[in-house]
């Protein structure tokens, strides 16, 4: 039995629904036929070019990536410039992309359910529930094993997340018990982070203003980066996603983009 | 010298700018390279499958169109279905896809001029001026040569516009001396046609309401179809375009899209 | 016992709820004092100055009509022009007028369901249900008794509507099974009946970028005219409405509306 | 040469031009054909059916009023209920209404300039100017002769208003040398009067949290009455309208409405 | 055991239920620190400085009023001016301000419940129920003991809320049986008691239009004046916390503000 | 002679006027009299707390920021949580606060020019120009003295601004000739400074998706930190001040919060 992107879609829906998306989000089809066959998937982050020609060369016909391709509607395809010459480049070869995004944030056993995992987090339960009120919802909330220093939190995402630019707010030796984790930028959900009694918030894409509300609330962070908080999550994910399609009987292979990297790097300084 | 996408749009914009444009409409670039290079322009009212195919066969690299391929913004590009199949066979065969809709009606020179010229008006006016002040605007007014039977005037219609299927509002002797002109859909203008003294309006897609609203006026009607009131308009324009760019140096060749029929036919009877 | 005006719109609500009708609609009381006595209603399907006076002559207290008088919401009344000059005179007169237009439209035993019942189709169900789940809503769908030429069923239309004038998307011998019916201005639900499975959408006023959606989906369209779609079946629902008072006590009459006729009619041509 | 309502709004509209209007306002013609014939004009300053039978029995064809008749757009006529009630019987005796209200307030020798004449203001200048920058604007202020304690003002707008329920905010002893006054409901004006350096504010319908500002301000107040502060000034108004009539040709005369009264009395208490 | 700001604001969402405000209403905290301590609470109907200067020199931890501090929502605070030198001297002082408004005239035992006892209706209901359906709503509805005139009732209102300017709507003889009764502006109101079968609506703040629409529908008006109308029944509310309060074994005390009256005064005339 | 609060208003809207502000920002003064006097000003890059307390502690009248303290329009004044604390605490101790944010930014002489200046830029235009048309607007463009590789000006950045960390987007040895400058947030202008030849944009709070945007374009990006990037600047800019107001005769003294610190750092990891 060969999969097709309809039956792939609906495979998605069941773990990750689109109802749980964010109404400002566009996950699901980017661009494809519902009725064509699906060999072989490729798992990246992003829709890069690099992401589409490395898919192409895997010889997969369907790019699955956490960001969408499509943010903004559009109004006209300018095929030399992003996101136009991505859409036509997959329109010539043929390969489609999917994408599943704050609805797998927001799905059980999706992105911040495998954050919360990796760091052993206990009684864990959703920072903020979607209305549908099936155990979705942005964000994760738990508890470590034990009091540990905000300087060994990071050291452990330091390790699980493989990133080498961490940086936080915070007294180093302040003792955490109570974590809120949300992937990719949840700078947002300080405020309810802290209303909900945690003591430290791990997420990405940190702004200034937000330090000074943590700061002012007394409440620590740690941004362990946008890329870094979600690849690691993405990756077991798609890798699931095999084991989910075959166990139904499908024979598709997913294949995880071992070649992309986090674009902004810390400078070395030297 | 080899006209670009780039080139043309520039050329467009002189004869019919987007700044005439009604704010709903999307006229311009709908898919395409600016720095393509375009030999053959092929021309058809409408961007329909039919009309990409007819495109392809006769060697264009540019399917030059009336209506816009893209209306509503797209949030997903659906490969199957119009119009996400109309886009994926141009982003593989190459072919760019430009409309000159509200912008080319409104222009001097544009649709709604020609018709007026099809028909003999004198003294002809902009119907509904836009605010640029430069002799753009929706429709256009003027004398019959003389006074006229409305059944003469819809006969003559007929010859000119090729159409079997002329529908009237107005006792078919009622004499007409002034007429307002609006290729498409202009229903919406018969109370202003009538405030500027049309003794008829002519324009396509006439339903029921307008045709009372006239009635209650005292205002003759003439539908002319959609199709059959924009065709001849449209390809006189593209029989010029050709003129126009070889005045500037450019040898690109326009073939007009002599296949297309409108989709709406008058049903024999028996 | 002798029905008073706030009698009969009693009766209609029970018909044809105020609560089906469309959010732009504005059925229901157009002008009148519900203690008025109601001893004939004369019924048109146009509110026109003819239809008013006809219903005068014919000595009726109240024009029943299926489009309101009133559609934008009045700031001024103008005495000279439409709706006002209707509206002084029905005030001087003391005739009322109530319109029954989409809340009949989408009633169980309504206009669609009668212009189905016409074209004796089964298995019939509704186009496009309204929350509140009582049977209503936009439009009908259902089966004819066996598959029937387009060129075939399109006679039958010209038949049981009167009409001279029928137009139709689709080839003459493609073989139709499910027929999708929606009186007056239906183009805009061509999308969805094409979902449920229609062979054929039957409706009225088709513009040009309809006939083309319908073109590039696959589906047939008949366009009988907006007239013709609603008359016979609003006459039928008129004479009904005599019966249904007559049942509940009251000896009104009701009287047809034998002389308006379709504003817009076909151009003999030759 | 007989006045029709045409020329009446012709006339009206130098003096009380419609642009003048807040945009709330629906001044001008309310009921009436543009062509029907004006011998006498009734001027009352609110449009009751008590005024228009008034205006019907003084043999007028125009019912002139301060107030408009339709103030929410209508979607239907209850002939029975107000407004309905008045249109229907407007319509029934052929009688047009036409309203100047917040254009003639606003006018240059309307309501708010006659008002500050009555109350020998000098150096007087428009409160709130309007951007067409002709002199109008909403309320007026200026000097009165000398300084005058606020009670010996209130006494004053007593006798030239004909009030008995004079309100005041502020100590009867306060000198006032600078007044601002807008008829009719003003009380949001207070700020800018304030700003503008008055040392009291006359008006009517002024509330409590209008009267708490201007304590907290340290400007005074008299509440005169909406109809007090507003009809003395109206009739000077239609009595001049007369003249202006004559002036250009026409014998129409005009009517004060001598019966009206404050429909909100002071109660004696006993 | 000592009341603090939090405990306070418990036990008026008790009584006063913010989720029966108005959507544009303000109540509950104005100013304070939900852990600061109460002693004293001073009660005025308006929070101006005077009401806090009298609240401090009370020795008083809370001012608690009727009508809200912040109205408009602030980007600034102007400490010269209302309403921030209210607010910089409540800092200062350390005084807090809690308002009860839209919320305590609606609650059940609130404002117009206990209007409506002093006026001994009965078979009171809620004149214009909320969502919440808890008993609460604006305004109240209910019966006198017996038919009694107009001027009676509008002398019984003088008594009871020890107001001299009373103004009516209405004949002094007509009998009243049915009393709505609203505190504060009630006049949007007049419609709905009408509806509900009332004879005469008292409240405060009556302007011109209102008088007017009474006098078409043919009901009654009594304007007691917003201050008065309020007074009264707020200093009982207040009275009855201290009671409230100490059945929940808190001592604090709530002392009135009996020096506050009415900014707009009737003037003497004299 | 002494600076009163206005005094230093007016002479602020001199150098950074209001009319420069971006639509959602609150500059200005965000507490304090017009009329208090200011003999001494503390100028911090936010308003916190700890800023606060060192202004009084340094005797400052006023306490002078880049971030404003009211972001969101405030409904009521908590003062346990921020801002109300800061707020109720500034009222007690007499201080005033007010906020020169993006007006600044934007300012002839402002942030971004300061910016510009320490980075040796010539050739130096606004890269995003305002409306008013006077030398303002977001950000700055200009060119280095000569091509530098992307590692040499980061390390150059990090030199002026004195930050630790340093992240960029882009090969170490791509030479950059041409830069945009936006002290701050600046990321959504990644696509102007491309589309205006920038080779480099230099900014703050830079989160993935810029960073893939910047990729895409092929611009580079160097994130300096949003504290980084704006303190020196700012410090500069608040020492001409005091500069400024000595050449207008006020003796005031401006001193510079040294005590402050970015909130966010970067973690040590080892």
């Amino acid at each position: 039995m060969v999969l097709t992107l309809k039956d792939f879609l609906n495979v998605l829906e069941t773990v990750a629904s689109a109802r749980w998306a964010e109404p400002w989000d566009n996950p699901g089809l980017q661009i494809g036929s519902p009725n064509q066959e699906i060999h072989k998937i490729f798992s990246s982050l992003d829709p890069t070019l690099k992401a589409l020609m490395s898919a192409s060369k895997a010889g997969a016909q369907l790019l699955f990536t956490h960001h969408p391709l499509i943010f903004k509607p559009l109004s006209r395809l300018q095929t030399d410039v992003f996101p136009g010459n991505i859409i036509a480049e997959a329109a010539r070869r043929g390969i489609a992309v999917v994408a599943a995004h704050t609805n797998l944030d927001a799905a059980p056993g999706g992105i911040n359910d495998i954050l919360a995992g990796l760091l052993d987090l206990t009684d864990m339960e959703v920072l903020k529930p979607v209305d549908t009120a099936d155990g979705a919802g942005l964000g994760r909330i738990g508890d470590l094993p034990g009091p540990t220093s905000l300087s060994a939190v990071a050291e452990a995402v330091r390790k699980v997340m493989g990133t080498a630019d961490i940086r936080v707010v915070g007294a180093p030796d302040l003792l955490i018990r109570r974590i809120a984790v949300v992937g990719g930028s949840g700078g947002s959900l300080v405020g309810l982070a802290y209303e909900r009694s945690a003591d430290l918030l791990l997420t990405g894409d940190i702004g200034h203003h937000v330090a000074l509300e943590a700061e002012a609330l007394g409440i620590a962070l740690i941004d362990a980066g946008h890329f870094c908080s979600e690849k690691t999550a993405f990756n077991l994910f798609a890798g699931n996603l095999e084991t989910l399609l075959r166990s139904k009987g499908w024979e598709t292979v997913v294949e995880i983009d071992e070649g992309e990297g986090d674009p902004l790097r810390i400078c070395d300084g030297g």
